[in-house]
């Protein structure tokens, strides 16, 4: 009757801390079944006050603003890593080493070698891990993944996946951080084709070779004045260099012979967080879009000739993973549900000893994409990513 | 091998005119199967000058511009009649007791009196009939037909179908014939309505009762000066009176325990043509719209429940009814083919020596229906239309 | 800086109390700006071991088994009703007399005379009311409201509302309270079609008149062994009744000169909470559907000629209400947030001493239409709401 | 007063025979306003049986089977192309040194060297010329066009283009025509990326290089036993081998600094000819989609921020081109129109003395950019198409 709880230490306040603090508040109230329960116990962040507030208006019992006297703390079991790439390794490693239970933000480092670095440490420290792939967790992939597993789509031809933003399309947005290359580690790239590879991995499969593109369409911005928690802020009169991708784009061809296609852009004018992929086998095809998460498109090539065709299925009833804990169907849940499940998951996972999946290997091999990406929009030729590894 | 020849005699050569012109062209061209071809043989209009260049320009190889001298004529065997609903009766009863095989527009008379009067005369004058309900005739409807027919939606329950369009909401907009109740009967009640109640008769069955509403938005609008055959033409400074309706709207039982709800409006800002209905049964949905007439949305309740939704059909293969005739799955029919397929069923049932399905029969009960919700709108109450009959 | 602290009493804990708390514990979380907070602090339900495990599960501090003990205890400021409907006056006039500030679940009575009894005791005792018309407060309906009120619909012709769901259209679905008269007052009526005569009131005006149509299509059905809490429960062997609507249909006319079809069911086979409302206006339209409720397409007259369309508006951005408090622009939020919304709008109102809009003058207004929908479904004539009044 | 007539020898009377006799035909019912109508003069094949039966059904008042006997005719101006790739050269050659207007089929060539050949020809001949990229002329693009022209759209950034069928993804289809080299030349990649890599040029401008993959899955296929103009046909029980793409993908950079993605395959399950693209501009964005032609999908920028979002537009209003020669707005026309528009401007554009656009020349950088996609599919490596002209 009474529950594990496990002590949770979040580092990082902005836009993913929020959303992680809201996840553990959530968890516990929707998954009552759960055997063990999360305590939001300590915020982290260097700033003293910007700290203590968030942690008081996010419902942190304490706040610390040395994440190595985080890591420290014997009563805090999990580290949950939501500061820029910049600062995962440093992080990760240290909290790995201490054998914590480490959730960490995607992509897992900012290059290969620190996510490399990452992993070599959860191995050493034997940490057990998880990466905050949190759209995996959308009921509607939940889907996905169990009629490929089934083989209800039959062999894998094409996978496409897009993640379309605007939001940096006017030239006077400002340079925030995450278009910039030593704290964001790249632009579109890491931030939105790491979900794009992370879902195409996780549902048709490995990648065994790239061929990519980056490009920068707007060079300079006017530096940052003030940050807010919707990816923006305030632009200063100064200017200063992007010198991270605007758009990544990469082919793919899968180790299972089916092919892909890559693109992440803030530069699609009119979409907001059009995450959209389309997979086809031989036997059906689905087709998902965050910004409609509660649907996915199912075609089934057995149907009967004459009422073949793609089939919105609301992905809201209760027979499927997650909604039976939240409303009636066809009361929609929305982003932030993603992170709920996520952490449900992780915390089953590690109540039982084990990594999430994903986990940082997880994390590696996507990154291994990630760095395939970069090196084959140099050179102009196709790469392998297993080959980095 | 050699094909029986039909020669028509077509009455007005507008918006109508054009329509069916096509239709006679295009008949065999695309179903060289058919055992029976017309000859567009005679063109007929009061204004010679006009009609002539209509003629040339559709196709006819004659002109005439008295209609009694073109029922008389022995070698025209079908008379069409695409001439305003003022004129119906008139034309009607002259070419049913003249024994021709008639083709009317819809709706068949601009009352309840007129479409009776015409009906009697193709008794007497054993006439074999058609009404111009091409709707009927879209692959998307006849696939529903079929799938209401086999039982596949179960007992229907509801039909809901709205007809909207908004080319009059402008008040600068001129008092076309459509707009005069002399010459139309009705507005849009009789235009867009008449289409709605023969769907739902078509596909759910006879209507028990109705309650309706009509409504005029819009009192007062200048004459027409010049008319063009998109529906609209020039204004000139002159007011007129509206005395049809701008939106007809009722609720109606069906006699087998369905229920629905009919709207017909040319106030339905940006929508053009908008005729969609939806019908539900206890094992299945069919969801319908005339601007995506390609396709139809069907649900089928004993799919597997976690991938139930709303398929998307697209109406375009081999399988269904004519579409093999036209060009390869996906690529899409117009408008234009719900009438060349019409013309194509009439053909066959003329040729067998019956009247088409629909015939004047179904357009006197769809009068009907008109009739009891003109009724209905005046006194607020329930009427029956088979009561009027 | 330290914020003025309300305490909460909530009656009722399975699907609306679930939704309630959830509001109450986020609000603070997410509107940090506002003065004032709910504090969560007693649960009340008849049955103390289910209240008990419900107020740990949902976060309530104490519980009580009575709620007149409840209404009594000085400490509780404001009441919440979220009981089944035939529990709402006895709960409201207590509340109301009591001086409490009191938020009731729609619709407000099971009849008119109960709601009218309601709103009296408010006036007598100097309640301050709402009442939990939570549709109101998506994005989506605030940005619909906006565009009519700063007239950019121009005057409005059409109001077309429909709530389809099909939870009960498999007959061995069980006799659950929302399909008993006795509790529930009535079945797609109260529950349904009451949403949409607010969001039409709300948006276009008063409905003068209405002419109705309320029909039962499966008259027996099991009785409930056990419920659950999405709507449904486990069947037993034993039949009952159903003596309440499974559709609930009607016309109006609203006192500005639209006019409107209403239609809420629970036999539309494929929709699941498909609350979908379209407006049409001289200059512009607007449509919303619940299902997609991050969206509202709206369509201006006067666009350029060859661009107008209706535009798909994501009503995430930053723009809109509420949304700059969740996250940024694409990433969706959900049905519990409309709750949400309305909490945060329900504190800063009484805050300030006044009622929320909506009030109980305002769920009396919704009531008077139900109920004259309800006596012209016995009549077969137009019944005017105010004349009930 | 009187037109002028241009005699036409059409070659090739399956699928893409039967859209241009059916262009032929229809174009001068619908715009009579042209100064200059065809006349279908001479069909032509090597089957005497067959092309006189097509002649029949497709209204050709001639035959002939050898096409260099056609050409040879004075009497026919305009010698129309439409049969395989294989056989362009030769005719197209033939054709254009003596001097006639020529209409090829798209793509030009099955290579770049026949493609050549036959621009050379042209030029040598001082042919007329025009290839038949049809999709050019639905009113949808002709809209997007005009709109990138105008500057509305901005500087482009994105274009994603697909081209996605599902006709071949059965194993068991046969080893039709479209499936071999020696006659298609290609598989997905000229018959369906043609149209993409066409659309883009027109839309958006050269491409300065590309890297591409091709592969076909299924390698082998039962030999064809007898065809059908739907694209397929009986199967025989011998196996044949595949030797064209069943997709073809690739990545480009456009002069202009924009960026795209191409893919066309016929290996999408549960698309039958969804031809959809996006362009993305700093001041906006469009979509099309073949399958709903009538409509496009229009986001501006500078719309009022809080009703920003795609519209749809229904390019069926009298105001786009060709559309007011059809039918009222909202009443759509289907893939033929496009090609009768086409020979509408074709001969207008003959009628004047020039090629119409697009012409062989166009043809030819079309088939640079599919000839550099090849060697680079082959290489691994970017490829300029310009380099190889």
């Amino acid at each position: 009757m009474s529950k594990r709880q496990l002590r949770i230490g979040l580092i990082g306040y902005q836009f993913m801390g929020k959303a992680h603090s809201n996840a553990y508040r959530q968890v516990a109230r929707f998954f009552d079944e759960s055997p063990v329960e999360p305590v939001m116990q300590v915020l982290c962040g260097r700033n003293e006050a910007k700290v203590t507030n968030a942690a008081r208006k996010f419902g942190w019992a304490e706040v610390e603003t040395d994440f190595r006297k985080l890591i420290a703390r014997p009563d805090i079991e999990v580290i949950d890593i939501a500061a820029p790439g910049n600062m995962h390794e440093e992080i990760g490693v240290a909290a790995a080493l201490a054998g914590k239970m480490v959730l960490c933000e995607k992509p897992l480092g900012n290059t290969l070698g620190q996510a490399k670095r990452m992993y070599n440490a959860s191995i050493e420290g034997k940490a057990i891990t998880a990466i905050c792939h949190n759209y995996r967790f959308a009921p509607a992939i939940q889907l996905a993944k169990k009629l490929i597993s089934e083989g209800q789509l039959g062999e894998i031809y094409h996978f496409r996946g897009v993640y379309l933003q605007d939001w940096i399309v006017d030239p006077k947005f400002p340079l925030v951080w995450r278009l910039q290359k030593d704290i964001a580690g790249s632009g579109s790239h890491g931030d939105l084709n790491a979900h794009v590879i992370d879902m195409a991995r996780y549902l048709v499969g490995e990648i065994a070779e790239v061929t990519g593109l980056l490009k920068t369409f707007i060079k300079e911005r006017p530096l940052l004045a003030e940050v807010n928690d919707r990816l923006g802020g305030a632009a200063s009169d100064e200017m200063g260099e992007v010198d991270v991708d605007d758009v990544s784009m990469f082919m793919a061809r899968f180790e299972n012979g089916a092919v892909g296609t890559f693109e992440a852009t803030r530069f699609a004018t009119g979409h907001k967080n059009y995450n959209r992929f389309e997979i086809n086998g031989s036997k059906g095809s689905v087709i998902f879009n965050l910004e409609r998460m509660n649907e996915l498109e199912v075609y089934i090539n057995s149907d009967a000739p004459e009422i073949k065709g793609f089939r919105n299925v609301q992905v809201t009833d209760g027979c499927h993973p997650y909604t039976a804990n939240w409303w009636p169907a066809g009361h929609i849940i929305g982003y932030e549900h993603t992170f709920i499940h996520l952490v449900y998951e992780m915390l089953q996972a590690f109540n039982r000893g084990e990594s999430l999946n994903p986990d940082w290997l997880e994390g590696l091999k996507n990154q291994a994409v990630l760095e395939a990406v970069v090196i084959s929009a140099d050179s102009g030729r196709w790469v392998s990513p297993s080959s980095l590894l």
